[in-house]
Parts: C-alpha cells; structure tokens; sequence
C-alpha cells in the first residue's frame, strides 16, 4: 500500500476519528486507526465499539490496501510533519509503515488491519435527512442537561422522538429538564430512541458551520448513524424508555419576567463564586420592583449580591436555584433577551428565549432556610 | 478601612502577589493577602515563607487600615467585578470586608492582619543594581537547566557568584550544565549565593519587559530580595556549596558544528516523539557530510529519522543525547544560528549561540548499544 495525501487534511481527520479510540481499549488494535486506501480516496476508522468514526479524504494512491496503526503516534507523527504532503507506505513485510515528507522518514509498526472490525454503513428501519444547523441546535439546547450518572443510563443520553413531521429532543438530570421541537416539511416516520450524550456532543463539535449542509441520520433498533459530508459517525443506542416529561413542564406561570441574558449571565457566575464550594451551589433570587436580587451565602467564606433589572409581570417571587443549572442554561441561549416563567416560591421554573417557542428549560428550585 | 482603586490593577497585583501563597499553607493567615491602605497607595502581600511578594499600587484612600482576605476568593472575585473601579471596605466589627463596584457586592470574612508576617524590607550585606532585561537573560539561559529533584537541594537553584565587575550565573542537574557571564561597568563587591529557582522564574513572568528598568538586588547571608519597580520579591537562599563546574567545561573542541537553531529545533522535536516514552529520551545524532543524522529508535512503537544541514569542521562525529536536554537549551538561544562543540562519542558537547561567548551550557551524551 503507498499513497500521498495532503497533510492538513490527513491531520484533520485523525483528530476527528481518533476521538473514538477508548482511553484503555479492550483490544490492542482498536487503540489503532484503520486506513483503506483504494481509487484515489482514503478511508480511516477508528471505534471502541460504542462509538464509530470514518473519515474520508482524496489521496494520490500508488498501491491500494490498507493498514492499522497505534493512533497517538499516528496523530502525533502527522502533525509534527513539514511540508505540505505525506506519502505513507506499508513495508513490504507488513510489518512497518512508512511515513515520509521532506528529509524526515518515520517508521512506526503496523498493526494487523485484518483484525480490527471494520465500520459498516449501518442499515436502519428509519432513515432522513436533517440540515447540520437544525440538528446542532437540538442538540446544543439539550445535551448539556444530560446526567453525568453512568448509574442512571437513560438520564445520560438525549430522547429523540419523531412523530410524522414533528422531532423533539429532551435531555434531564432530573433535577433540570431541557426540550427543543422541531417540524419537518415532509412526515419522516416515527421512532423513539435515547442517544448517549457523547456522540451528540462529537457532532456538535464535527459538523463544520461554514456551509450549511444536510445530514442524514439512520436508525436500527440499538444503534444510529450520521453521515456529514466525509465524515461517518456511529454509536450504540441507549436501552431503556425516557421518562414521559409532560407533566413536568407547567401550563402557565403567574409570574412573567425578561432579563438581559449576558448580564444574567454575568451577574449569576459572580454571585455563584462563593456559592460553588456547597454542594448545591445555591443562589437565592428575589424578583420584585423591576429587579432581580441574587444572592450567595457561604458562611466560610461570605456573601455576595447584585441586581440585574428586569421586568416582572406578576407577583413578586422569591426563590432560590443551583446557579450551575441556570448559567448551564444561559449558555445554550441564542436571544439577546430571556423569558423565566415563575409560580411559587417551590414550583419548577422555565426558561425560554425570547421569540422561540420551540424550547423550553424546566429547573426545579432548592429548598433553603431563610 | 476604605479605599477605591482602579479594578485591572488591582487584579493585576493580586495575580502577581498570590503567586506566593503555597497550595497548603502552614498557617489559615498565609492563605491570605495581606492589604495596608495609607496615603493614596495600598500595598498587597502574600508570603509563604520561602519567598515573599510585595505590590504597591495607586489608590483613593479614603480611610487608612490594614486587612487580610483569603487569596483565592480575593482574586477571583476582583476578577469578576463590572465596572472600572472598585471600592473595598473594612466593616465597623473588622470582621468582613465590603468589595464593591456598580450594583455588585461582595462580603468577604476578614483574616486578623495583625497575623500576618508582614515582609520587612531586607537588610543585606551586598546590594547591586542591574537591569531588567541582563537578569532576564541570566535567569532565562539558565534556570531551566536546574533539577527539580529536591533531595539534591543545590541544584535546585542557580547558582550567583559576583566578584567585582563580573556576574556568574549557572544551573545544572548533573547531566547538563548552563553558565550565562555578565560584565558591569563598576565592581559592585563579592558573593557567592545559591537562589531558588521558584523566585528566579517568577522574575522571568513578573518582570513587564516593556521599558527597560533598574532591578535592586539586596543579599544577605540567607535572603534575597528583589526590587521592581512597583513590586518587591524576597526568597530564601538555598544552604550549600554549590560545585565547581569549571573542569566540566571542555577547554576545546575537535569538531565545530553550526546548525539554524529553528530547523535543528523542529527536527529534534519530531524526533524525539518517538524516544521519550523512553526513560532516557535518546535522540542519536550523525554529524558528518554536511548534515546532522538525527535517529530515534523505540522497539514497542517505530523509528524516526531526520537530516538537517550543518556547517561542520573538523572529524565526522556519532553520538547521543537526551533529546530534551538539547530542545531545552535550544529554546532559550536567542540566535538564528547555534553552535555545537564536539570531542569524542562519549565527551560532553557544548551548545552555544553564534556570536555570544558569554553563554555556555554542556551536556553530558549518553552510551547507547550500536
């Protein structure tokens, strides 16, 4: 096998699929990255079976065939490179492979390719097409809710359920619950599926932004795929059922307020400095006279409070949350400006954005001794 | 206690100043920073024992006091204020201390000041100015050759030895050696002295380089202290005899090997990902026809092999080294062009920049198995 390829591309798309190598791989080949070099295009895997990666990009190939090869020192070794191309070859033993640019020749052993089990394209009962922006902001606007309990597995992954043409994507800890919807132009089936966290985060972090582009996304009964222009994602899907969240969510709110979301922002990661060493990282919140009041006690350390403005329709409220869960919020926000719907003083509050009624974000307040 | 100062500096001294706090401090005082407000100035202090630093900054006193605030939260919060200017005040009980600024406020619980070792300024034996930028470069071309192996405590400093007009600094882990000569236009006494290199690198980050300025070094028989502009830094010395390097240095060299520091870095660099998982990061190094032949060679992962142009005069010569040792003292060459001073396989080699003789640093090679 002998082939020569661009650097930055090959680079790039070792760092994409070395992602999928597990930190202690069950087997010494899949701390390796899979290379198939055939027509003038390279593919390179790399999985630790709950999660898949394939990448493609053109090369020049002189030989066809493919290698392993430990990924660190892959990554690495490519990245150290001068030039602007690499030509790569396998030994004629098999034994070790060659890579080559300007006047420096590393020599790294190869693994056994035909060991290591190969990606292939998975074949669902559900297949549609989702544009990389919308399928971004599902994920964007709930994956950070997710539990990080590997106890609680169903908790650790995103319900996605697509009903015709409606997709809505949920994600809880428990104590937080984060919902998106979005409508499709044409019904695309029906499914039902909890998606671990990880691979949706990998796909936020992947899926490039510069030209919107569709993804197509297919479902089997334990697992799901994302194909991204050159780039083929797996992952095993998460058994269990998500918790019906309906009831979670109130009807209304007796007290409607807007706040500027960065100065929320800005005010809730001050005052939370001398809240964050208690477990809860409470904040208490005292909505009246145009103002939010945040407030944090330590008693080791001492107490803060600010004043954002706001304005409240309805009656005053004073209340308390885990700061972490509101700035978590705050975050995944796109509007300028933030509604939070209010009740009593121990009720679950929302959070949506300005204009948006496709989200909404569900927190449960402390309890606190006044 | 209250005063109102400009926010950034305020941060900034306090950047500077927790420097000196020790992640567990023998007493709760020396987790604090130490604040005297009088006369339009405040001076902060942080000390561990060991070293000492003292900033002074402008400030609106408003009334004249003293107060200690655990350095972690002091910064931190400092750090988050809105606003340009910040007013802190010491509550009528002294025991909490207001930090304020727009509608943000901050009460944090005060140390006793009168705990705290206030830092004196020291009373030396030898006091001598020089300028910033020389004790940059002294400190620069050799601290990093110091040990960090505590149970060799002499080695963990570099050395300083002043006799009359000349400035000696060194530092060496017993593998490698770096001495770094300055001339004074008037003898400013004698002393022989062995400084952390802690403090010596805190120079190297605390010193602003933007203007040149006059540094004040005051010695006394266990103490330095250095005096920068609006900052005063004082370190214990470090007890011993630190040892005569001057036989190790080689007298002459059979073989004179120049090399562009940039590409002999890169090189090294690359090289060396595949030596140094092992213990002796062993780069070996070729230097015949017009090249350097660098090899690197791990059984459990691969070879690399690299040639970079070199000027060389006088025998062909094959040797080894620790790869860090070299990339170490390669990045503190100010340069374009290194030298390399070469005897036999196994003789100690010196690297030093073209056209500065008042730079050397020798490092020992190592016997590798042909």
């Amino acid at each position: 096998m002998k082939f020569t390829c661009t650097k930055n591309e090959l680079a790039n798309a070792l760092r994409i699929v070395s992602k999928a190598i597990a930190n202690k791989p069950q087997t010494p080949v899949l701390a390796g990255i899979y290379v198939r070099a055939e027509e003038n295009q390279l593919e390179l895997q790399a999985t630790n079976y709950e999660l898949g990666f394939v990448s493609r990009i053109q090369a020049e190939v002189e030989t066809p065939g493919q290698i392993a090869i430990g990924g660190r020192y892959f990554l690495e070794v490519v990245n150290k490179m001068p030039g602007d191309t690499i030509t790569i070859s396998l030994d004629d033993d098999a034994r070790t492979v060659h890579i080559q640019s300007e006047k420096v020749n590393f020599t790294l052993l190869s693994m056994n390719p035909a060991e290591f089990p190969v990606i292939r394209p998975l074949d669902g009962n559900l297949q549609f097409t989702i544009k990389d922006n919308v399928l971004r902001t599902l994920i964007k606007k709930t994956s950070f809710a997710c539990s990080t309990d590997e106890g609680k597995p169903v908790f650790t992954g995103c319900s996605l359920v697509v009903d015709g043409t409606e997709v809505t994507m949920a994600a809880s800890n428990m104590h937080r619950l984060s919902v998106m919807k979005e409508t499709f132009d044409e019904p695309i089936g029906s499914i039902r599926i909890i998606i671990p966290a990880k691979i949706l985060n990998e796909i936020l972090h992947s899926a490039s932004s510069d030209i919107p582009s569709d993804i197509t996304i297919t479902c089997s009964y334990n697992q799901i795929s994302f194909v991204l222009d050159n780039l083929y994602m797996t992952s095993r899907l998460i058994e269990g059922t998500f918790p019906s969240y309906s009831r979670v969510i109130p009807n209304s709110f007796a007290t409607h307020v807007q706040v500027d979301t960065a100065a929320f922002t800005a005010a809730l990661d001050r005052v939370s400095l001398i809240a964050r060493s208690d477990e809860y990282n409470v904040v208490k919140m005292d909505f009246r006279n145009k103002q939010v009041h945040l407030m944090a006690r330590n008693p080791e350390v001492g107490d803060a409070d600010e004043y954002v403005s706001a304005e409240i329709d309805g009656p005053d409220v004073q209340t308390a949350f885990n700061a972490q869960y509101f700035i978590d919020v705050m975050k995944a926000l796109d509007s300028s400006v933030c509604r939070i719907g209010l009740n009593q003083e121990l009720s679950p509050a929302a959070v949506r954005e300005a204009d948006n009624d496709k989200f909404i974000y569900v927190v449960t307040p402390v309890r606190t001794a006044h």
